[in-house]
């Protein structure tokens, strides 16, 4: 918690404020207490966490959290919501009359908020400390999400089982076991995969064809022979809210030629960013070598058409997170976990990407990532 | 959208702007595109929808929005960032230069983007707008709602069957089929009843014994004969985004007799507060007549103990909205949405909740729930 105490000291504030749930990642990550509804963590000048939960959190609270646990009710909120008539008016001079007079707040307070406690307190807004020490990962953190990824490959393997082990129909269709074999059925089983483990998969990419030209393409309805299937994962561990990510390319039998040639490219691209990948280079750098050597290779990037989104990105708490590997990236260091995801789309042929992650190490980058890459199953 | 219309017109505002991604409810409920990454909307004076995203998403939003499509590239972005080398100044600056220089936002934007947007054009925080649009309901949204809650009936109704046929063990553990049923073993009976529907469960509470005391406890672990079961279900359509939401309380065998008398009081506090709900009158007087009543019968709040929790909420796009059954509420009318959940909660004891959902009509309140309340399965 040391840069947060630095935070304080530098900006000569009483206390670091957060109210919001723990959907939001620096609140999970500081104080640990999972609720979907908002509830305020305090980091004092002193050194001390607490949260300021409702009664009927109370006890939930006590026994998830390592913070100090202070009632709402305790905190004065009754006396103060008779006094002021609004919730929020009365929740910010809680804070105030709790936390202090001059506080730091996180850049994602709701501005509405933030409006309000600056009525009651001096108000400076953070830029980024939280999010900056989420990106570097402590050797527990990694643990967690090289757990997850070993159940993302071993869910991702029953999906390519699936694929492989299915038919083909008159139509091309996939058919396994007399049904069609469809992107949702493809994510059930992903799903019933995961769920043992308390993973859970949300929006997984199981898309088939031209649909395949949009990166962020779910995909619905029947797969089909020939055509390229973007599989792309990135279940979350529900016991501690870590991501793992990865994504391939498959093909039932051959798919077209411009499709193979994009395959080879997009895993030599993979493979040139996984050698630069250390301490001291900036993810632009990174970046930006994999957008020249896709040129390069005659593979160029404009509007809709090519590599049209970055590189990769930090994967913790959130699935995108700091830092980011693309024309805005900074330094990479140490304890940064990211992935690797060159592709190439076009509208009307269809797309091509492979992702892995890992973390960056004293001396270059520990792949998390162990799973095949076979285009055609 | 004439609400949102007025807003513009009473601030004298070019254009509201909602920077988010579809995970706030409020763009998905304006915007209606969905991705986990944040994307820009902007509705303008003269009555235009528009939604600013990356290359990578544009094929898919035009697909799935009404509103008009920009990419980034289109609006700038690229020689902006050249010019501010900060993405989230040129994205300021994009935004301004497309909306206008006196721009509406939601009281969500987050104070750290707010400011920076501040640098580049007039802006004014928007009180709640559209969550309040949000909180009455149009006929297409009720049934949306209705048909999720069918589903959610389903699932719950597998979740009873499985408590139900299950065996006692001589630790009064619960078995089926010689396997100890688990908070987590009737989750996945849930999931996989809501899954064929693309409803999804998240934190379903299955809590028994004295975890029952914590409303928001999510209980792990083997269930047990003889000791309350809160089962509190509220899944979501991928599909579309509704939640519903239910709450029911079984025991398998007789518990104690102070769960019995619990129950009995809690039926009876669901009913009148089902009696009392019509176009007219204010969540605060619902609740706070069943808050009198309890107490009426003995079960008084204090700290952790009692009807710690408000009696309702709103339901739509989030599982928790407007309008409010609660000290706070306000005016009920037509289209609203709500739950209705009373519950008791005594810790060494356990807990009681029910809950039903429905819509607030022009002369009354029409239920969804359909679903028998019996305790002891």
């Amino acid at each position: 918690m040391r840069d947060l105490a630095d935070a304080l000291t530098e900006k000569n504030c009483d206390a670091y404020v957060v109210y919001d749930s723990s959907e939001n990642a620096d609140m999970r990550y500081l104080a640990g207490f999972l609720t979907s509804d908002p509830y305020i963590y305090i980091y004092s000048k002193e050194g001390e966490g607490t949260v300021i939960v409702s009664s009927m959190e109370e006890l939930r609270a006590r026994r998830e959290t390592t913070c100090n646990v202070v009632t709402r009710s305790a905190a004065g909120l009754p006396d103060l919501l008779k006094e002021y008539q609004d919730a929020e008016v009365a929740t910010a001079h809680m804070i105030g009359n709790f936390a202090g007079k001059k506080l730091l707040v996180p850049s994602s307070m709701p501005v509405g908020f933030a409006q309000t406690l600056m009525s009651v307190a001096d108000v400076i807004v953070d830029r980024g400390t939280v999010a900056g020490m989420r990106t570097v990962k402590s050797s527990d953190e990694i643990a967690l999400i090289r757990e997850v990824q070993k159940r993302n490959e071993e869910a991702t393997r029953c999906a390519v089982d699936l694929i492989r082990k299915s038919e083909v129909g008159e139509d091309k269709g996939l058919i396994f076991e007399d049904e069609p074999v469809t992107s949702e059925k493809v994510r059930d089983v992903i799903a019933a995969s995961l769920r043992p483990w308390k993973c859970e998969e949300r929006d997984t990419i199981i898309s088939c064809g031209t649909d395949t030209a949009m990166p962020h393409c779910l995909g619905t309805g029947q797969l089909y022979a020939n055509q390229p299937i973007v599989m792309d994962v990135f279940p979350r561990s529900l016991a501690n809210g870590y991501f793992a990510d990865m994504a391939r390319t498959i093909s039932k039998g051959a798919p077209r030629e411009e499709i193979v040639q994009m395959y080879a490219v997009v895993h030599e691209a993979k493979e040139l960013a996984a050698e630069m990948l250390a301490p001291g280079i900036s993810g632009a750098d990174v970046h930006k070598a994999v957008v020249d050597f896709f040129a390069e290779r005659g593979y160029v990037t404009a509007g809709s058409s090519g590599f049209i989104h970055s590189l990769g990105h930090g994967v913790g708490l959130e699935i995108h997170e700091g830092p980011s590997l693309s024309l805005a990236g900074g330094i990479l260091e140490p304890g940064n976990v990211v992935t690797i995801e060159p592709g190439l789309y076009y509208p009307g042929v269809g797309g091509v990407r492979l992702e892995d992650m890992g973390v960056i190490t004293e001396n270059g980058f520990d792949r998390f990532t162990n799973f095949d890459e076979q285009l055609i199953v």
